[in-house]
């Protein structure tokens, strides 16, 4: 195809951060042009984001339901929306825009309760629509190359998983300054959970993407360390997996000290695998009774799983707009192959789907459910 | 203003690396969009390249010189070219577009020679057009944060600065094995000069940029250390600033082990800084008779200035293609404030110039000419 | 006093690791003498031990016992005796030889169970000697001054405790192929418990020692991940301090590519501390709000609590003989004190004792039993 | 033999760093007994720390000719004498030492010029007698892996030789402050030369030993950065080896910020090494074309020239007191084989001898040479 996908986005207005990193990762690798958008709920502040991110005037909508009812009418209408608003509103966008026939993009968790990620499931299914969920991690050349060589038997039979995910913003009642973004992650309302829905999701998608493990089940201690909090800003899980292998994870948002500090063990009977987010192009390898291994993104020992997700040499590091580029690029490529009427091609097919986000919102449901019976065992 | 600059390019067609790169470096912050180019010297090859970046196919120029022709003629026309090409190419090219009244962002080093370089600063002067050198480390956030505390006086009076910048790309002969990047950079009617033209020119760049010092002298052993190989491949320098610091250069691409590793110290009398290029967030800050600190690029000590060159937040690390894009992302300021006929914001002026090009070109032959003289003296 | 201590040594033997260990640490200070020792259960194997320690033929032992009885006569008799044999034989030996009135230094765990453990400590007590813990880990210079920050509150409130220990030696079943360490750490009935008692003990020590926290409660998920193995091998466990602290443990002997990674972390409202083992003379300091700090051992912002267990200047790495000889030298004080009747000096009193390899043996205990619980939670 | 070396010192008295040094490096493998030493050139000095040494009485001395004339009058004599005094004092009294029959132990640099360094040469040659020089960094495990991996060929051929050791603790004026050490450092009369002689003789030599290759010709430039100083206190020198390897030498105690961070880089056509001091245990390995590995002391990778200098496994760090006693314990070999009329054990013959005292001398010396000549190159 010769043309760029069409992109529309709900969310994302003025100020708002994961917008902004939405509508780059659209447009590093040139594979869309954002030509609508409801920015806001806030028909003025919509159309004046709208109008600085050089959207025509006719596609700058004031509501989503506007948006879609347009769109759908219009001959060169989107192809794609990229929802990017509160995990509550999740659920009732992407239900629409499904229905109204466009492919979605979205933002994770995928929603604020497990009943309505089943019916998302559904309705993608009985769709036929592209459905990618920003677990953007997944997106990380070298988590793919970890990925690989997990599924490749490079490790062994994996018998450990250990991943955390500490940060320090709510060390202190930041939700109480005016802190947007900290607000409504700290109201059950909109957002389901705490640290267990804005970075405990993703640790438990990035362990179960490259484990290639299944959660058999989980305890959780759930705590809220800071005065007045409602939420869980720190979750210590037990996990274990089908098959015996056993771990652990750990998400924090008082961990201070921490900036985002995602890091992902896995331990096999034949070696082990290291990675940091802070530090994505390196990946540490350990083989049993063998030096431990440095491969660097696009150096030796580097695969082509990690090439495809790449731009530039080993040595010129990429990081996280890079890594979130590659699930929209990936999903460019899932939604061109739909239009084109073809097969998608295999390397694109690692994005996570509403599949997964089904799955972490049964994680963050399980973890809730053992924190309330005091950290005992959930079957997962 | 409310349109994106529009961009043209000469170079960087099918499988060119640093084309690429600028591409996306334009796109990333939405400041540019590419309308025009002249990507191969075969206008076919030219044609195709332009096919697939969304080119209108009457844009697509089979010679610079043609581009320059029609371009100035269009009502639409460009409001700036990107020179892409091998060294040699870069003063006809910049020259005749100068000539033509684009904006010119040029690839480094400037030109192949210290007289096309003259040239050049006598041109952009004359023309009051703008005229960015891709220089593209002093684009990364925590470099520009050093290049700030040294002139803030945080380090004191400076007394060393320690650059280098290994690589191991040319430790076998792979100028010999097809290698296109490797062919031109080894020949020296093309490049100019070996690791200096490619590498050394860069190293003294930032190492000038950070330091604020102006050298004086220099001392460099050139070597080519392949067999066969007619540039340079490895030099160390001994460096002499005006004012009495003292530092060394060492670029090599025989460097076994090594990938991209520009490294930069600077040590004055109260503090000393290190920044390496492979792990670009991550400024380290000593502070005489205090703990060394690391200052994460948005975390806690970093600056504002910084700050103007990030797009997310400390924890989310960003790479080689944030740092070269801010390049283009100032000078787009740069050239819409002349657009506008207004000053440009401030903080969009540190983009290295056609006067650090005309320094680095003195710098490599500086180099060259010490080496012929055994490393003996030469007045900078 | 102008004497060394005379020390005397049970096991160690010829081949034996942990006993080459405590004679390097009794020396590097030069406080001690080895004048006597039973180093082997075979008489004839602890007498070519002896000769080969430079000890006097008449004080080469055949048994511990017999050592007991003799040396309880002489009038050079040993101050003090190093017990450093399987887990099993601490118990018994201690017992005597404090019954003899020798002051103990014995290797860790303390006992096999809990009632030995409490036995020792009634024995202690009523006895007035020293008895020293060889938790060596707290020997360690940053160690201590993480200690010593907790305790003034540079940290804030401790809300976590993250502390991990994993080892790789035991994935594979080497204790199947004659390696003896591995031989008698596997079987129960001397060893007491796997990697519970080999390291979980060392790690639940320092977490206690630097915290200053007291465990309320925990729940464990106890682990033999290598087909055969009738020990644990991979423990994971949820930490619940008295205060309302958090925490988690994780001791592994099959944790593939890791040497001997002891890690601890402590998290406050204010600061937090980490500390590896492995390199053991940095403690990294993050102040909420300021840039991560880096203090080395005797280096800029070192405390005289480190400089005490330290010799050489910053820069000049001390390592894990330094920090076992630590605790001799600090018993060395303690037991000089006592000869000459007069207090020891308060820096000398970080050494680990009997009471803390009573928390030990409890710790153990509670996680073996939770382990039986399915990791339910069992009050400590 | 069964019994201890017996060791007299000189110099080392109360306060002195590199004597207490030298003493635990005597004992920490128990092949030495100190049993005599003149340890301050003030009798009562002496005295007093001779008694805190556990010294009999009549075995310290007020005086080193004393030492050497009593002693050699003595049946239980001492077998060696360990020079620990300021440079200046080091010719002189091993003169004297190796006259009256003894081995030597001296530390670093050998002598204050090349003259005297080559009187000693021809002394020791002529006596027979074991001659030891403490350019201690040789003793580290991993820095003799370093040399037998490039003797070995592990690294093809070698092309570069990059070392530094930067130090800050003469970023101000200290010599003016009372300190003793940096006050004979900073006297050209005591020291013979600044920085050069106390870590640039270091640098030097460990460059030397691990890269197995002959200086043919130095460029340096020698500067003295503070204020009132006379001798050198940073040097930037560029090398030139026999064979066509070249290299760069910094040593500098004004580098704000640097502990005391010697390290090494080996850069040959197939490998290359790197090694710092402040992280001893860790050998940085990197093939050409293969991801680097990190090669840890007893861990996967290790060799047997390394084991024969560790004493704990890997994981568990050793230091620089360890790798200074490996200097010790060597050298008890070899005086023991001569003791016994026998050849040493091969594996203990790494120690710096007076050969590589001279060479370090001319090296100083060519430095110092080249800095009167701004920097022109000087044959060596």
């Amino acid at each position: 195809m010769s043309r760029r996908i069409r992109l529309g986005m709900v969310g994302g207005g003025q100020g708002a951060f994961i917008g902004a990193v939405h509508r780059i990762a659209s447009r590093l690798d040139d594979k869309y042009e954002l030509v609508a958008g409801a920015f806001s709920s806030d028909p003025e502040k919509s159309k004046a984001s709208a109008a600085e991110l050089h959207i025509a005037v006719d596609r700058a909508y004031g509501s989503y339901q506007e948006m879609a009812e347009a769109e759908a009418k219009r001959a060169d209408k989107i192809d794609a929306v990229a929802i990017v608003t509160p995990n509550h509103l999740h659920y009732p966008q992407a239900k629409l825009f499904l229905e109204k026939g466009f492919h979605v993009i979205c933002d994770k968790p995928l929603t604020t309760n497990v009943q309505d990620a089943e019916d998302l499931v559904a309705l993608v299914k009985k769709s036929g629509l592209i459905f990618g969920l920003t677990h953007n991690y997944t997106g990380y050349p070298m988590v793919r190359q970890a990925r690989e060589m997990v599924a490749a038997g490079d490790l062994g039979q994996i018998r450990l998983v250990q991943v955390e995910y500490p940060q320090d913003w709510m060390v202190t009642a930041v939700e109480k300054t005016g802190h947007r973004g900290a607000e409504w992650r700290t109201d059950p309302k909109k957002s389901g959970a705490g640290a267990l829905g804005d970075i405990g999701s993703h640790a438990f998608n990035i362990a179960s993407f490259v484990s290639g493990l299944t959660l058999s089940e989980l305890a959780a201690d759930v705590s809220s360390m800071v005065e007045g909090r409602v939420v869980d800003d720190n979750v210590q899980v037990l996990l274990r997996f089908k098959g015996g292998a056993k771990g652990s994870l750990w998400a924090s948002q008082v961990a201070t000290g921490h900036g985002n500090a995602l890091r992902l063990r896995v331990f096999g009977d034949k070696a082990s695998l290291f990675w940091e987010q802070e530090y994505p192009n390196d990946l540490h390898y350990n083989i049993l009774g063998q030096p431990p291994r440095l491969v660097v993104r696009n150096g030796a020992g580097s695969l082509p799983v990690a090439a495809h997700a790449s731009r530039v040499p080993g040595g010129h590091p990429e990081g996280y707009l890079e890594g979130f580029t590659q699930i929209y690029t990936d999903l460019a490529e899932q939604i061109t192959a739909k239009l084109e009427g073809r097969a998608p091609k295999p390397e694109a097919l690692l994005v996570p789907t509403v599949e997964h986000g089904l799955d972490g919102m049964r994680f963050i449901h399980a973890c809730l459910e053992s924190g309330e019976k005091n950290a005992g065992w959930v079957t997962f």
